[in-house]
């Protein structure tokens, strides 16, 4: 720290993203990326906007709330689109949390909440999922807290149904519960039908991963209009401009081309059981995935040792370290062809490792 | 506000963006965008990029820090790419600022520092320009606080010399004074070649004026490397990704194309220089403008009657409020047919209002 440095500063410790390493080419199946490239008329769209870079964007992102809202079956002032959906979730610290507003969410799930919390100096419970890696829902129906759940979970892969947050819902009427959709497009439930039944209930979802966009940054928050309202005072009081024209208008292309999502998330869940089928084959635990990676441990050989043999053989996935999870690896679901090779890599090693 | 809403909402009052009309087509004259499209090399490295979106940005901004650092003389590790300058002001509030740690800037001067300092409930004090608007550099000499100074400072247009920014760095050694040179590029003279003497300056720029970039969103911090950590931070616990892949394209794009730059803003002066002749010549008092606006009253009419008239004339420039600066104008100078038009416009309003 520089001595400048003010109070926030203080106890912060940075999300870690991905490790994007230029020594050689790799398999990179350790950011939950994409295969397929983004849908052509997203990229027509985004090169038209570049030729008009002179103007601001529409703060309103009237166009492309519009276009999502109706994709999703609500009316254009439940939605607001964000810098990613890291953006939403900050919004959402800062709107919904305060010193006397806790935040809760699981021990294992999307590393960045507990770093928002930290930024907003907001207190904290990290309440533990079940053995089996499932969500307790019910100690998260008898918190006095904020509550923050990726759903599916990362990098479990693990969704709770609609049937079950609605139990959460109903517990907590008076505290803001988060639904964290990123990877909901791979065989999750969404929760966004029940945002008219639930006015403690906020939505979000991510371009990145089924709209392949993760190189635009899009995301979005969706929640009754009063929340919404809360969630814009909080941009236009950041960033009014925080969407870029060209990440609109490939949002907007995206939008018009559903087909090539669906048909892409299809190919995804197909690779999906492929892998999973294969890797159960071996031997290794794989935990029921809802998303577009899967995670998994083998009895035999450590999560770190398997991330290492991978890489020395061009194949990057993501390991953590914290205890509970050392031993598995999060692995994003590709190409057919890098499931191939992967599965291959993987066999080699076992075999290595007798 | 919402029944969820935290204590951060509580008072905040969000900026108000320009206004963006959709009852008739105008001559935009109150955002200070530029009047040329942005480079060609911008539009094509951008297209090519979107082509690629599957995948995440480069969270490090490797290239793009290097070749900004390269263009303004520094290291790479004195550079810090955000989201548009909004964010790197808002960073800034973050790092530097507490509770403890008050912020100070003029009372007329760029109205986000106010909103930076309300979100990140940062005590903050408003020291009053002069009486002919400009900076009273005594004042900024003797404070205790962070200091923030638009230099050339907007809605005025008025410049500071670097030997009197350095003044302020000299009489602050113990606080950080960030520089906000949005508008340098128009006849200002830049402090970036002061961050190696003073390790208590932050230097902010951004693409969206004389780089006609306002649609990428696209912004930077120049500072001591120790600085650029601590803004590091902030980046990686609020939005690691916070720059798509088009927008860095596009800066990379038009740093290879410097001449165009550098002939835009030539172009700019020289309609500010007609713009400003004409305007006096009708009896306005313009005040200097180092910018790609100018900031104007007319001893007979009102601000807010000139706002008026324009507007139904087809003509948008930004009226503030504010008791100090209510009698004036900002005007975007753009292109010179619309100079003209806005000249002529102005001639009809000073005749019918004799």
């Amino acid at each position: 720290m520089s001595r400048f440095a003010g109070k926030t500063l203080e106890h912060l410790t940075p999300y870690t993203p991905g490790e994007q390493p230029r020594d050689m080419q790799y398999i990179k199946l350790n950011t939950n990326e994409s295969p397929f490239p983004p849908s052509g008329k997203a990229q027509t769209a985004a090169a038209e906007a570049g030729a008009r870079l002179q103007l601001y964007p529409d703060p309103t992102c009237r166009a492309l709330h519009e276009a999502f809202a109706a994709s999703v079956g609500v009316s254009p002032d439940c939605v607001l689109a964000t810098n990613g959906s890291d953006e939403i979730l900050n919004f959402a610290f800062m709107a919904f949390c305060d010193e006397s507003t806790p935040a809760a969410f699981a021990d294992i799930t999307y590393g960045f909440y507990e770093v928002f919390a930290e930024l907003n100096r907001v207190p904290y419970r990290k309440i533990p999922l079940n053995a089996d890696f499932t969500l307790p829902i019910e100690e998260f129906c008898k918190n006095d807290a904020t509550l923050f759940i990726a759903n599916p979970n990362a990098p479990t892969g693990i969704a709770l149904s609609r049937e079950e947050i609605e139990r959460i819902l109903q517990a907590n009427p008076d505290r803001l519960v988060l639904i964290d959709e990123a990877y909901v497009d791979f065989g999750g439930e969404s929760c966004i039908p029940l945002i008219k039944k639930y006015d403690n209930l906020l939505v979000t979802q991510t371009f990145s991963k089924s709209r392949s966009m993760a190189g635009a940054r899009l995301g979005f928050g969706v929640a009754s209009p009063a929340l919404i309202a809360d969630l814009n005072t909080i941009k236009y009081s950041t960033n009014p401009y925080n969407i870029n024209s060209m990440t609109m208008a490939a949002g907007l292309g995206v939008l018009a081309d559903e087909e090539y999502t669906r048909a892409n998330c299809r190919t995804v869940i197909e690779n999906r059981d492929y892998l999973t089928a294969a890797l159960e084959e071996f031997g290794f635990l794989v935990l029921p995935s809802r998303t577009n990676f899967i995670f998994a441990r083998h009895p035999r050989i450590s999560g770190e040792e398997m991330y290492r043999r991978l890489r020395e053989s061009g194949i990057l996935v993501r390991h953590f370290t914290a205890p509970r999870i050392a031993d598995f690896n999060r692995i994003t679901v590709g190409a057919r062809a890098d499931m191939e090779t992967l599965v291959k890599t993987v066999q080699k090693i076992l075999e290595e490792t007798t």
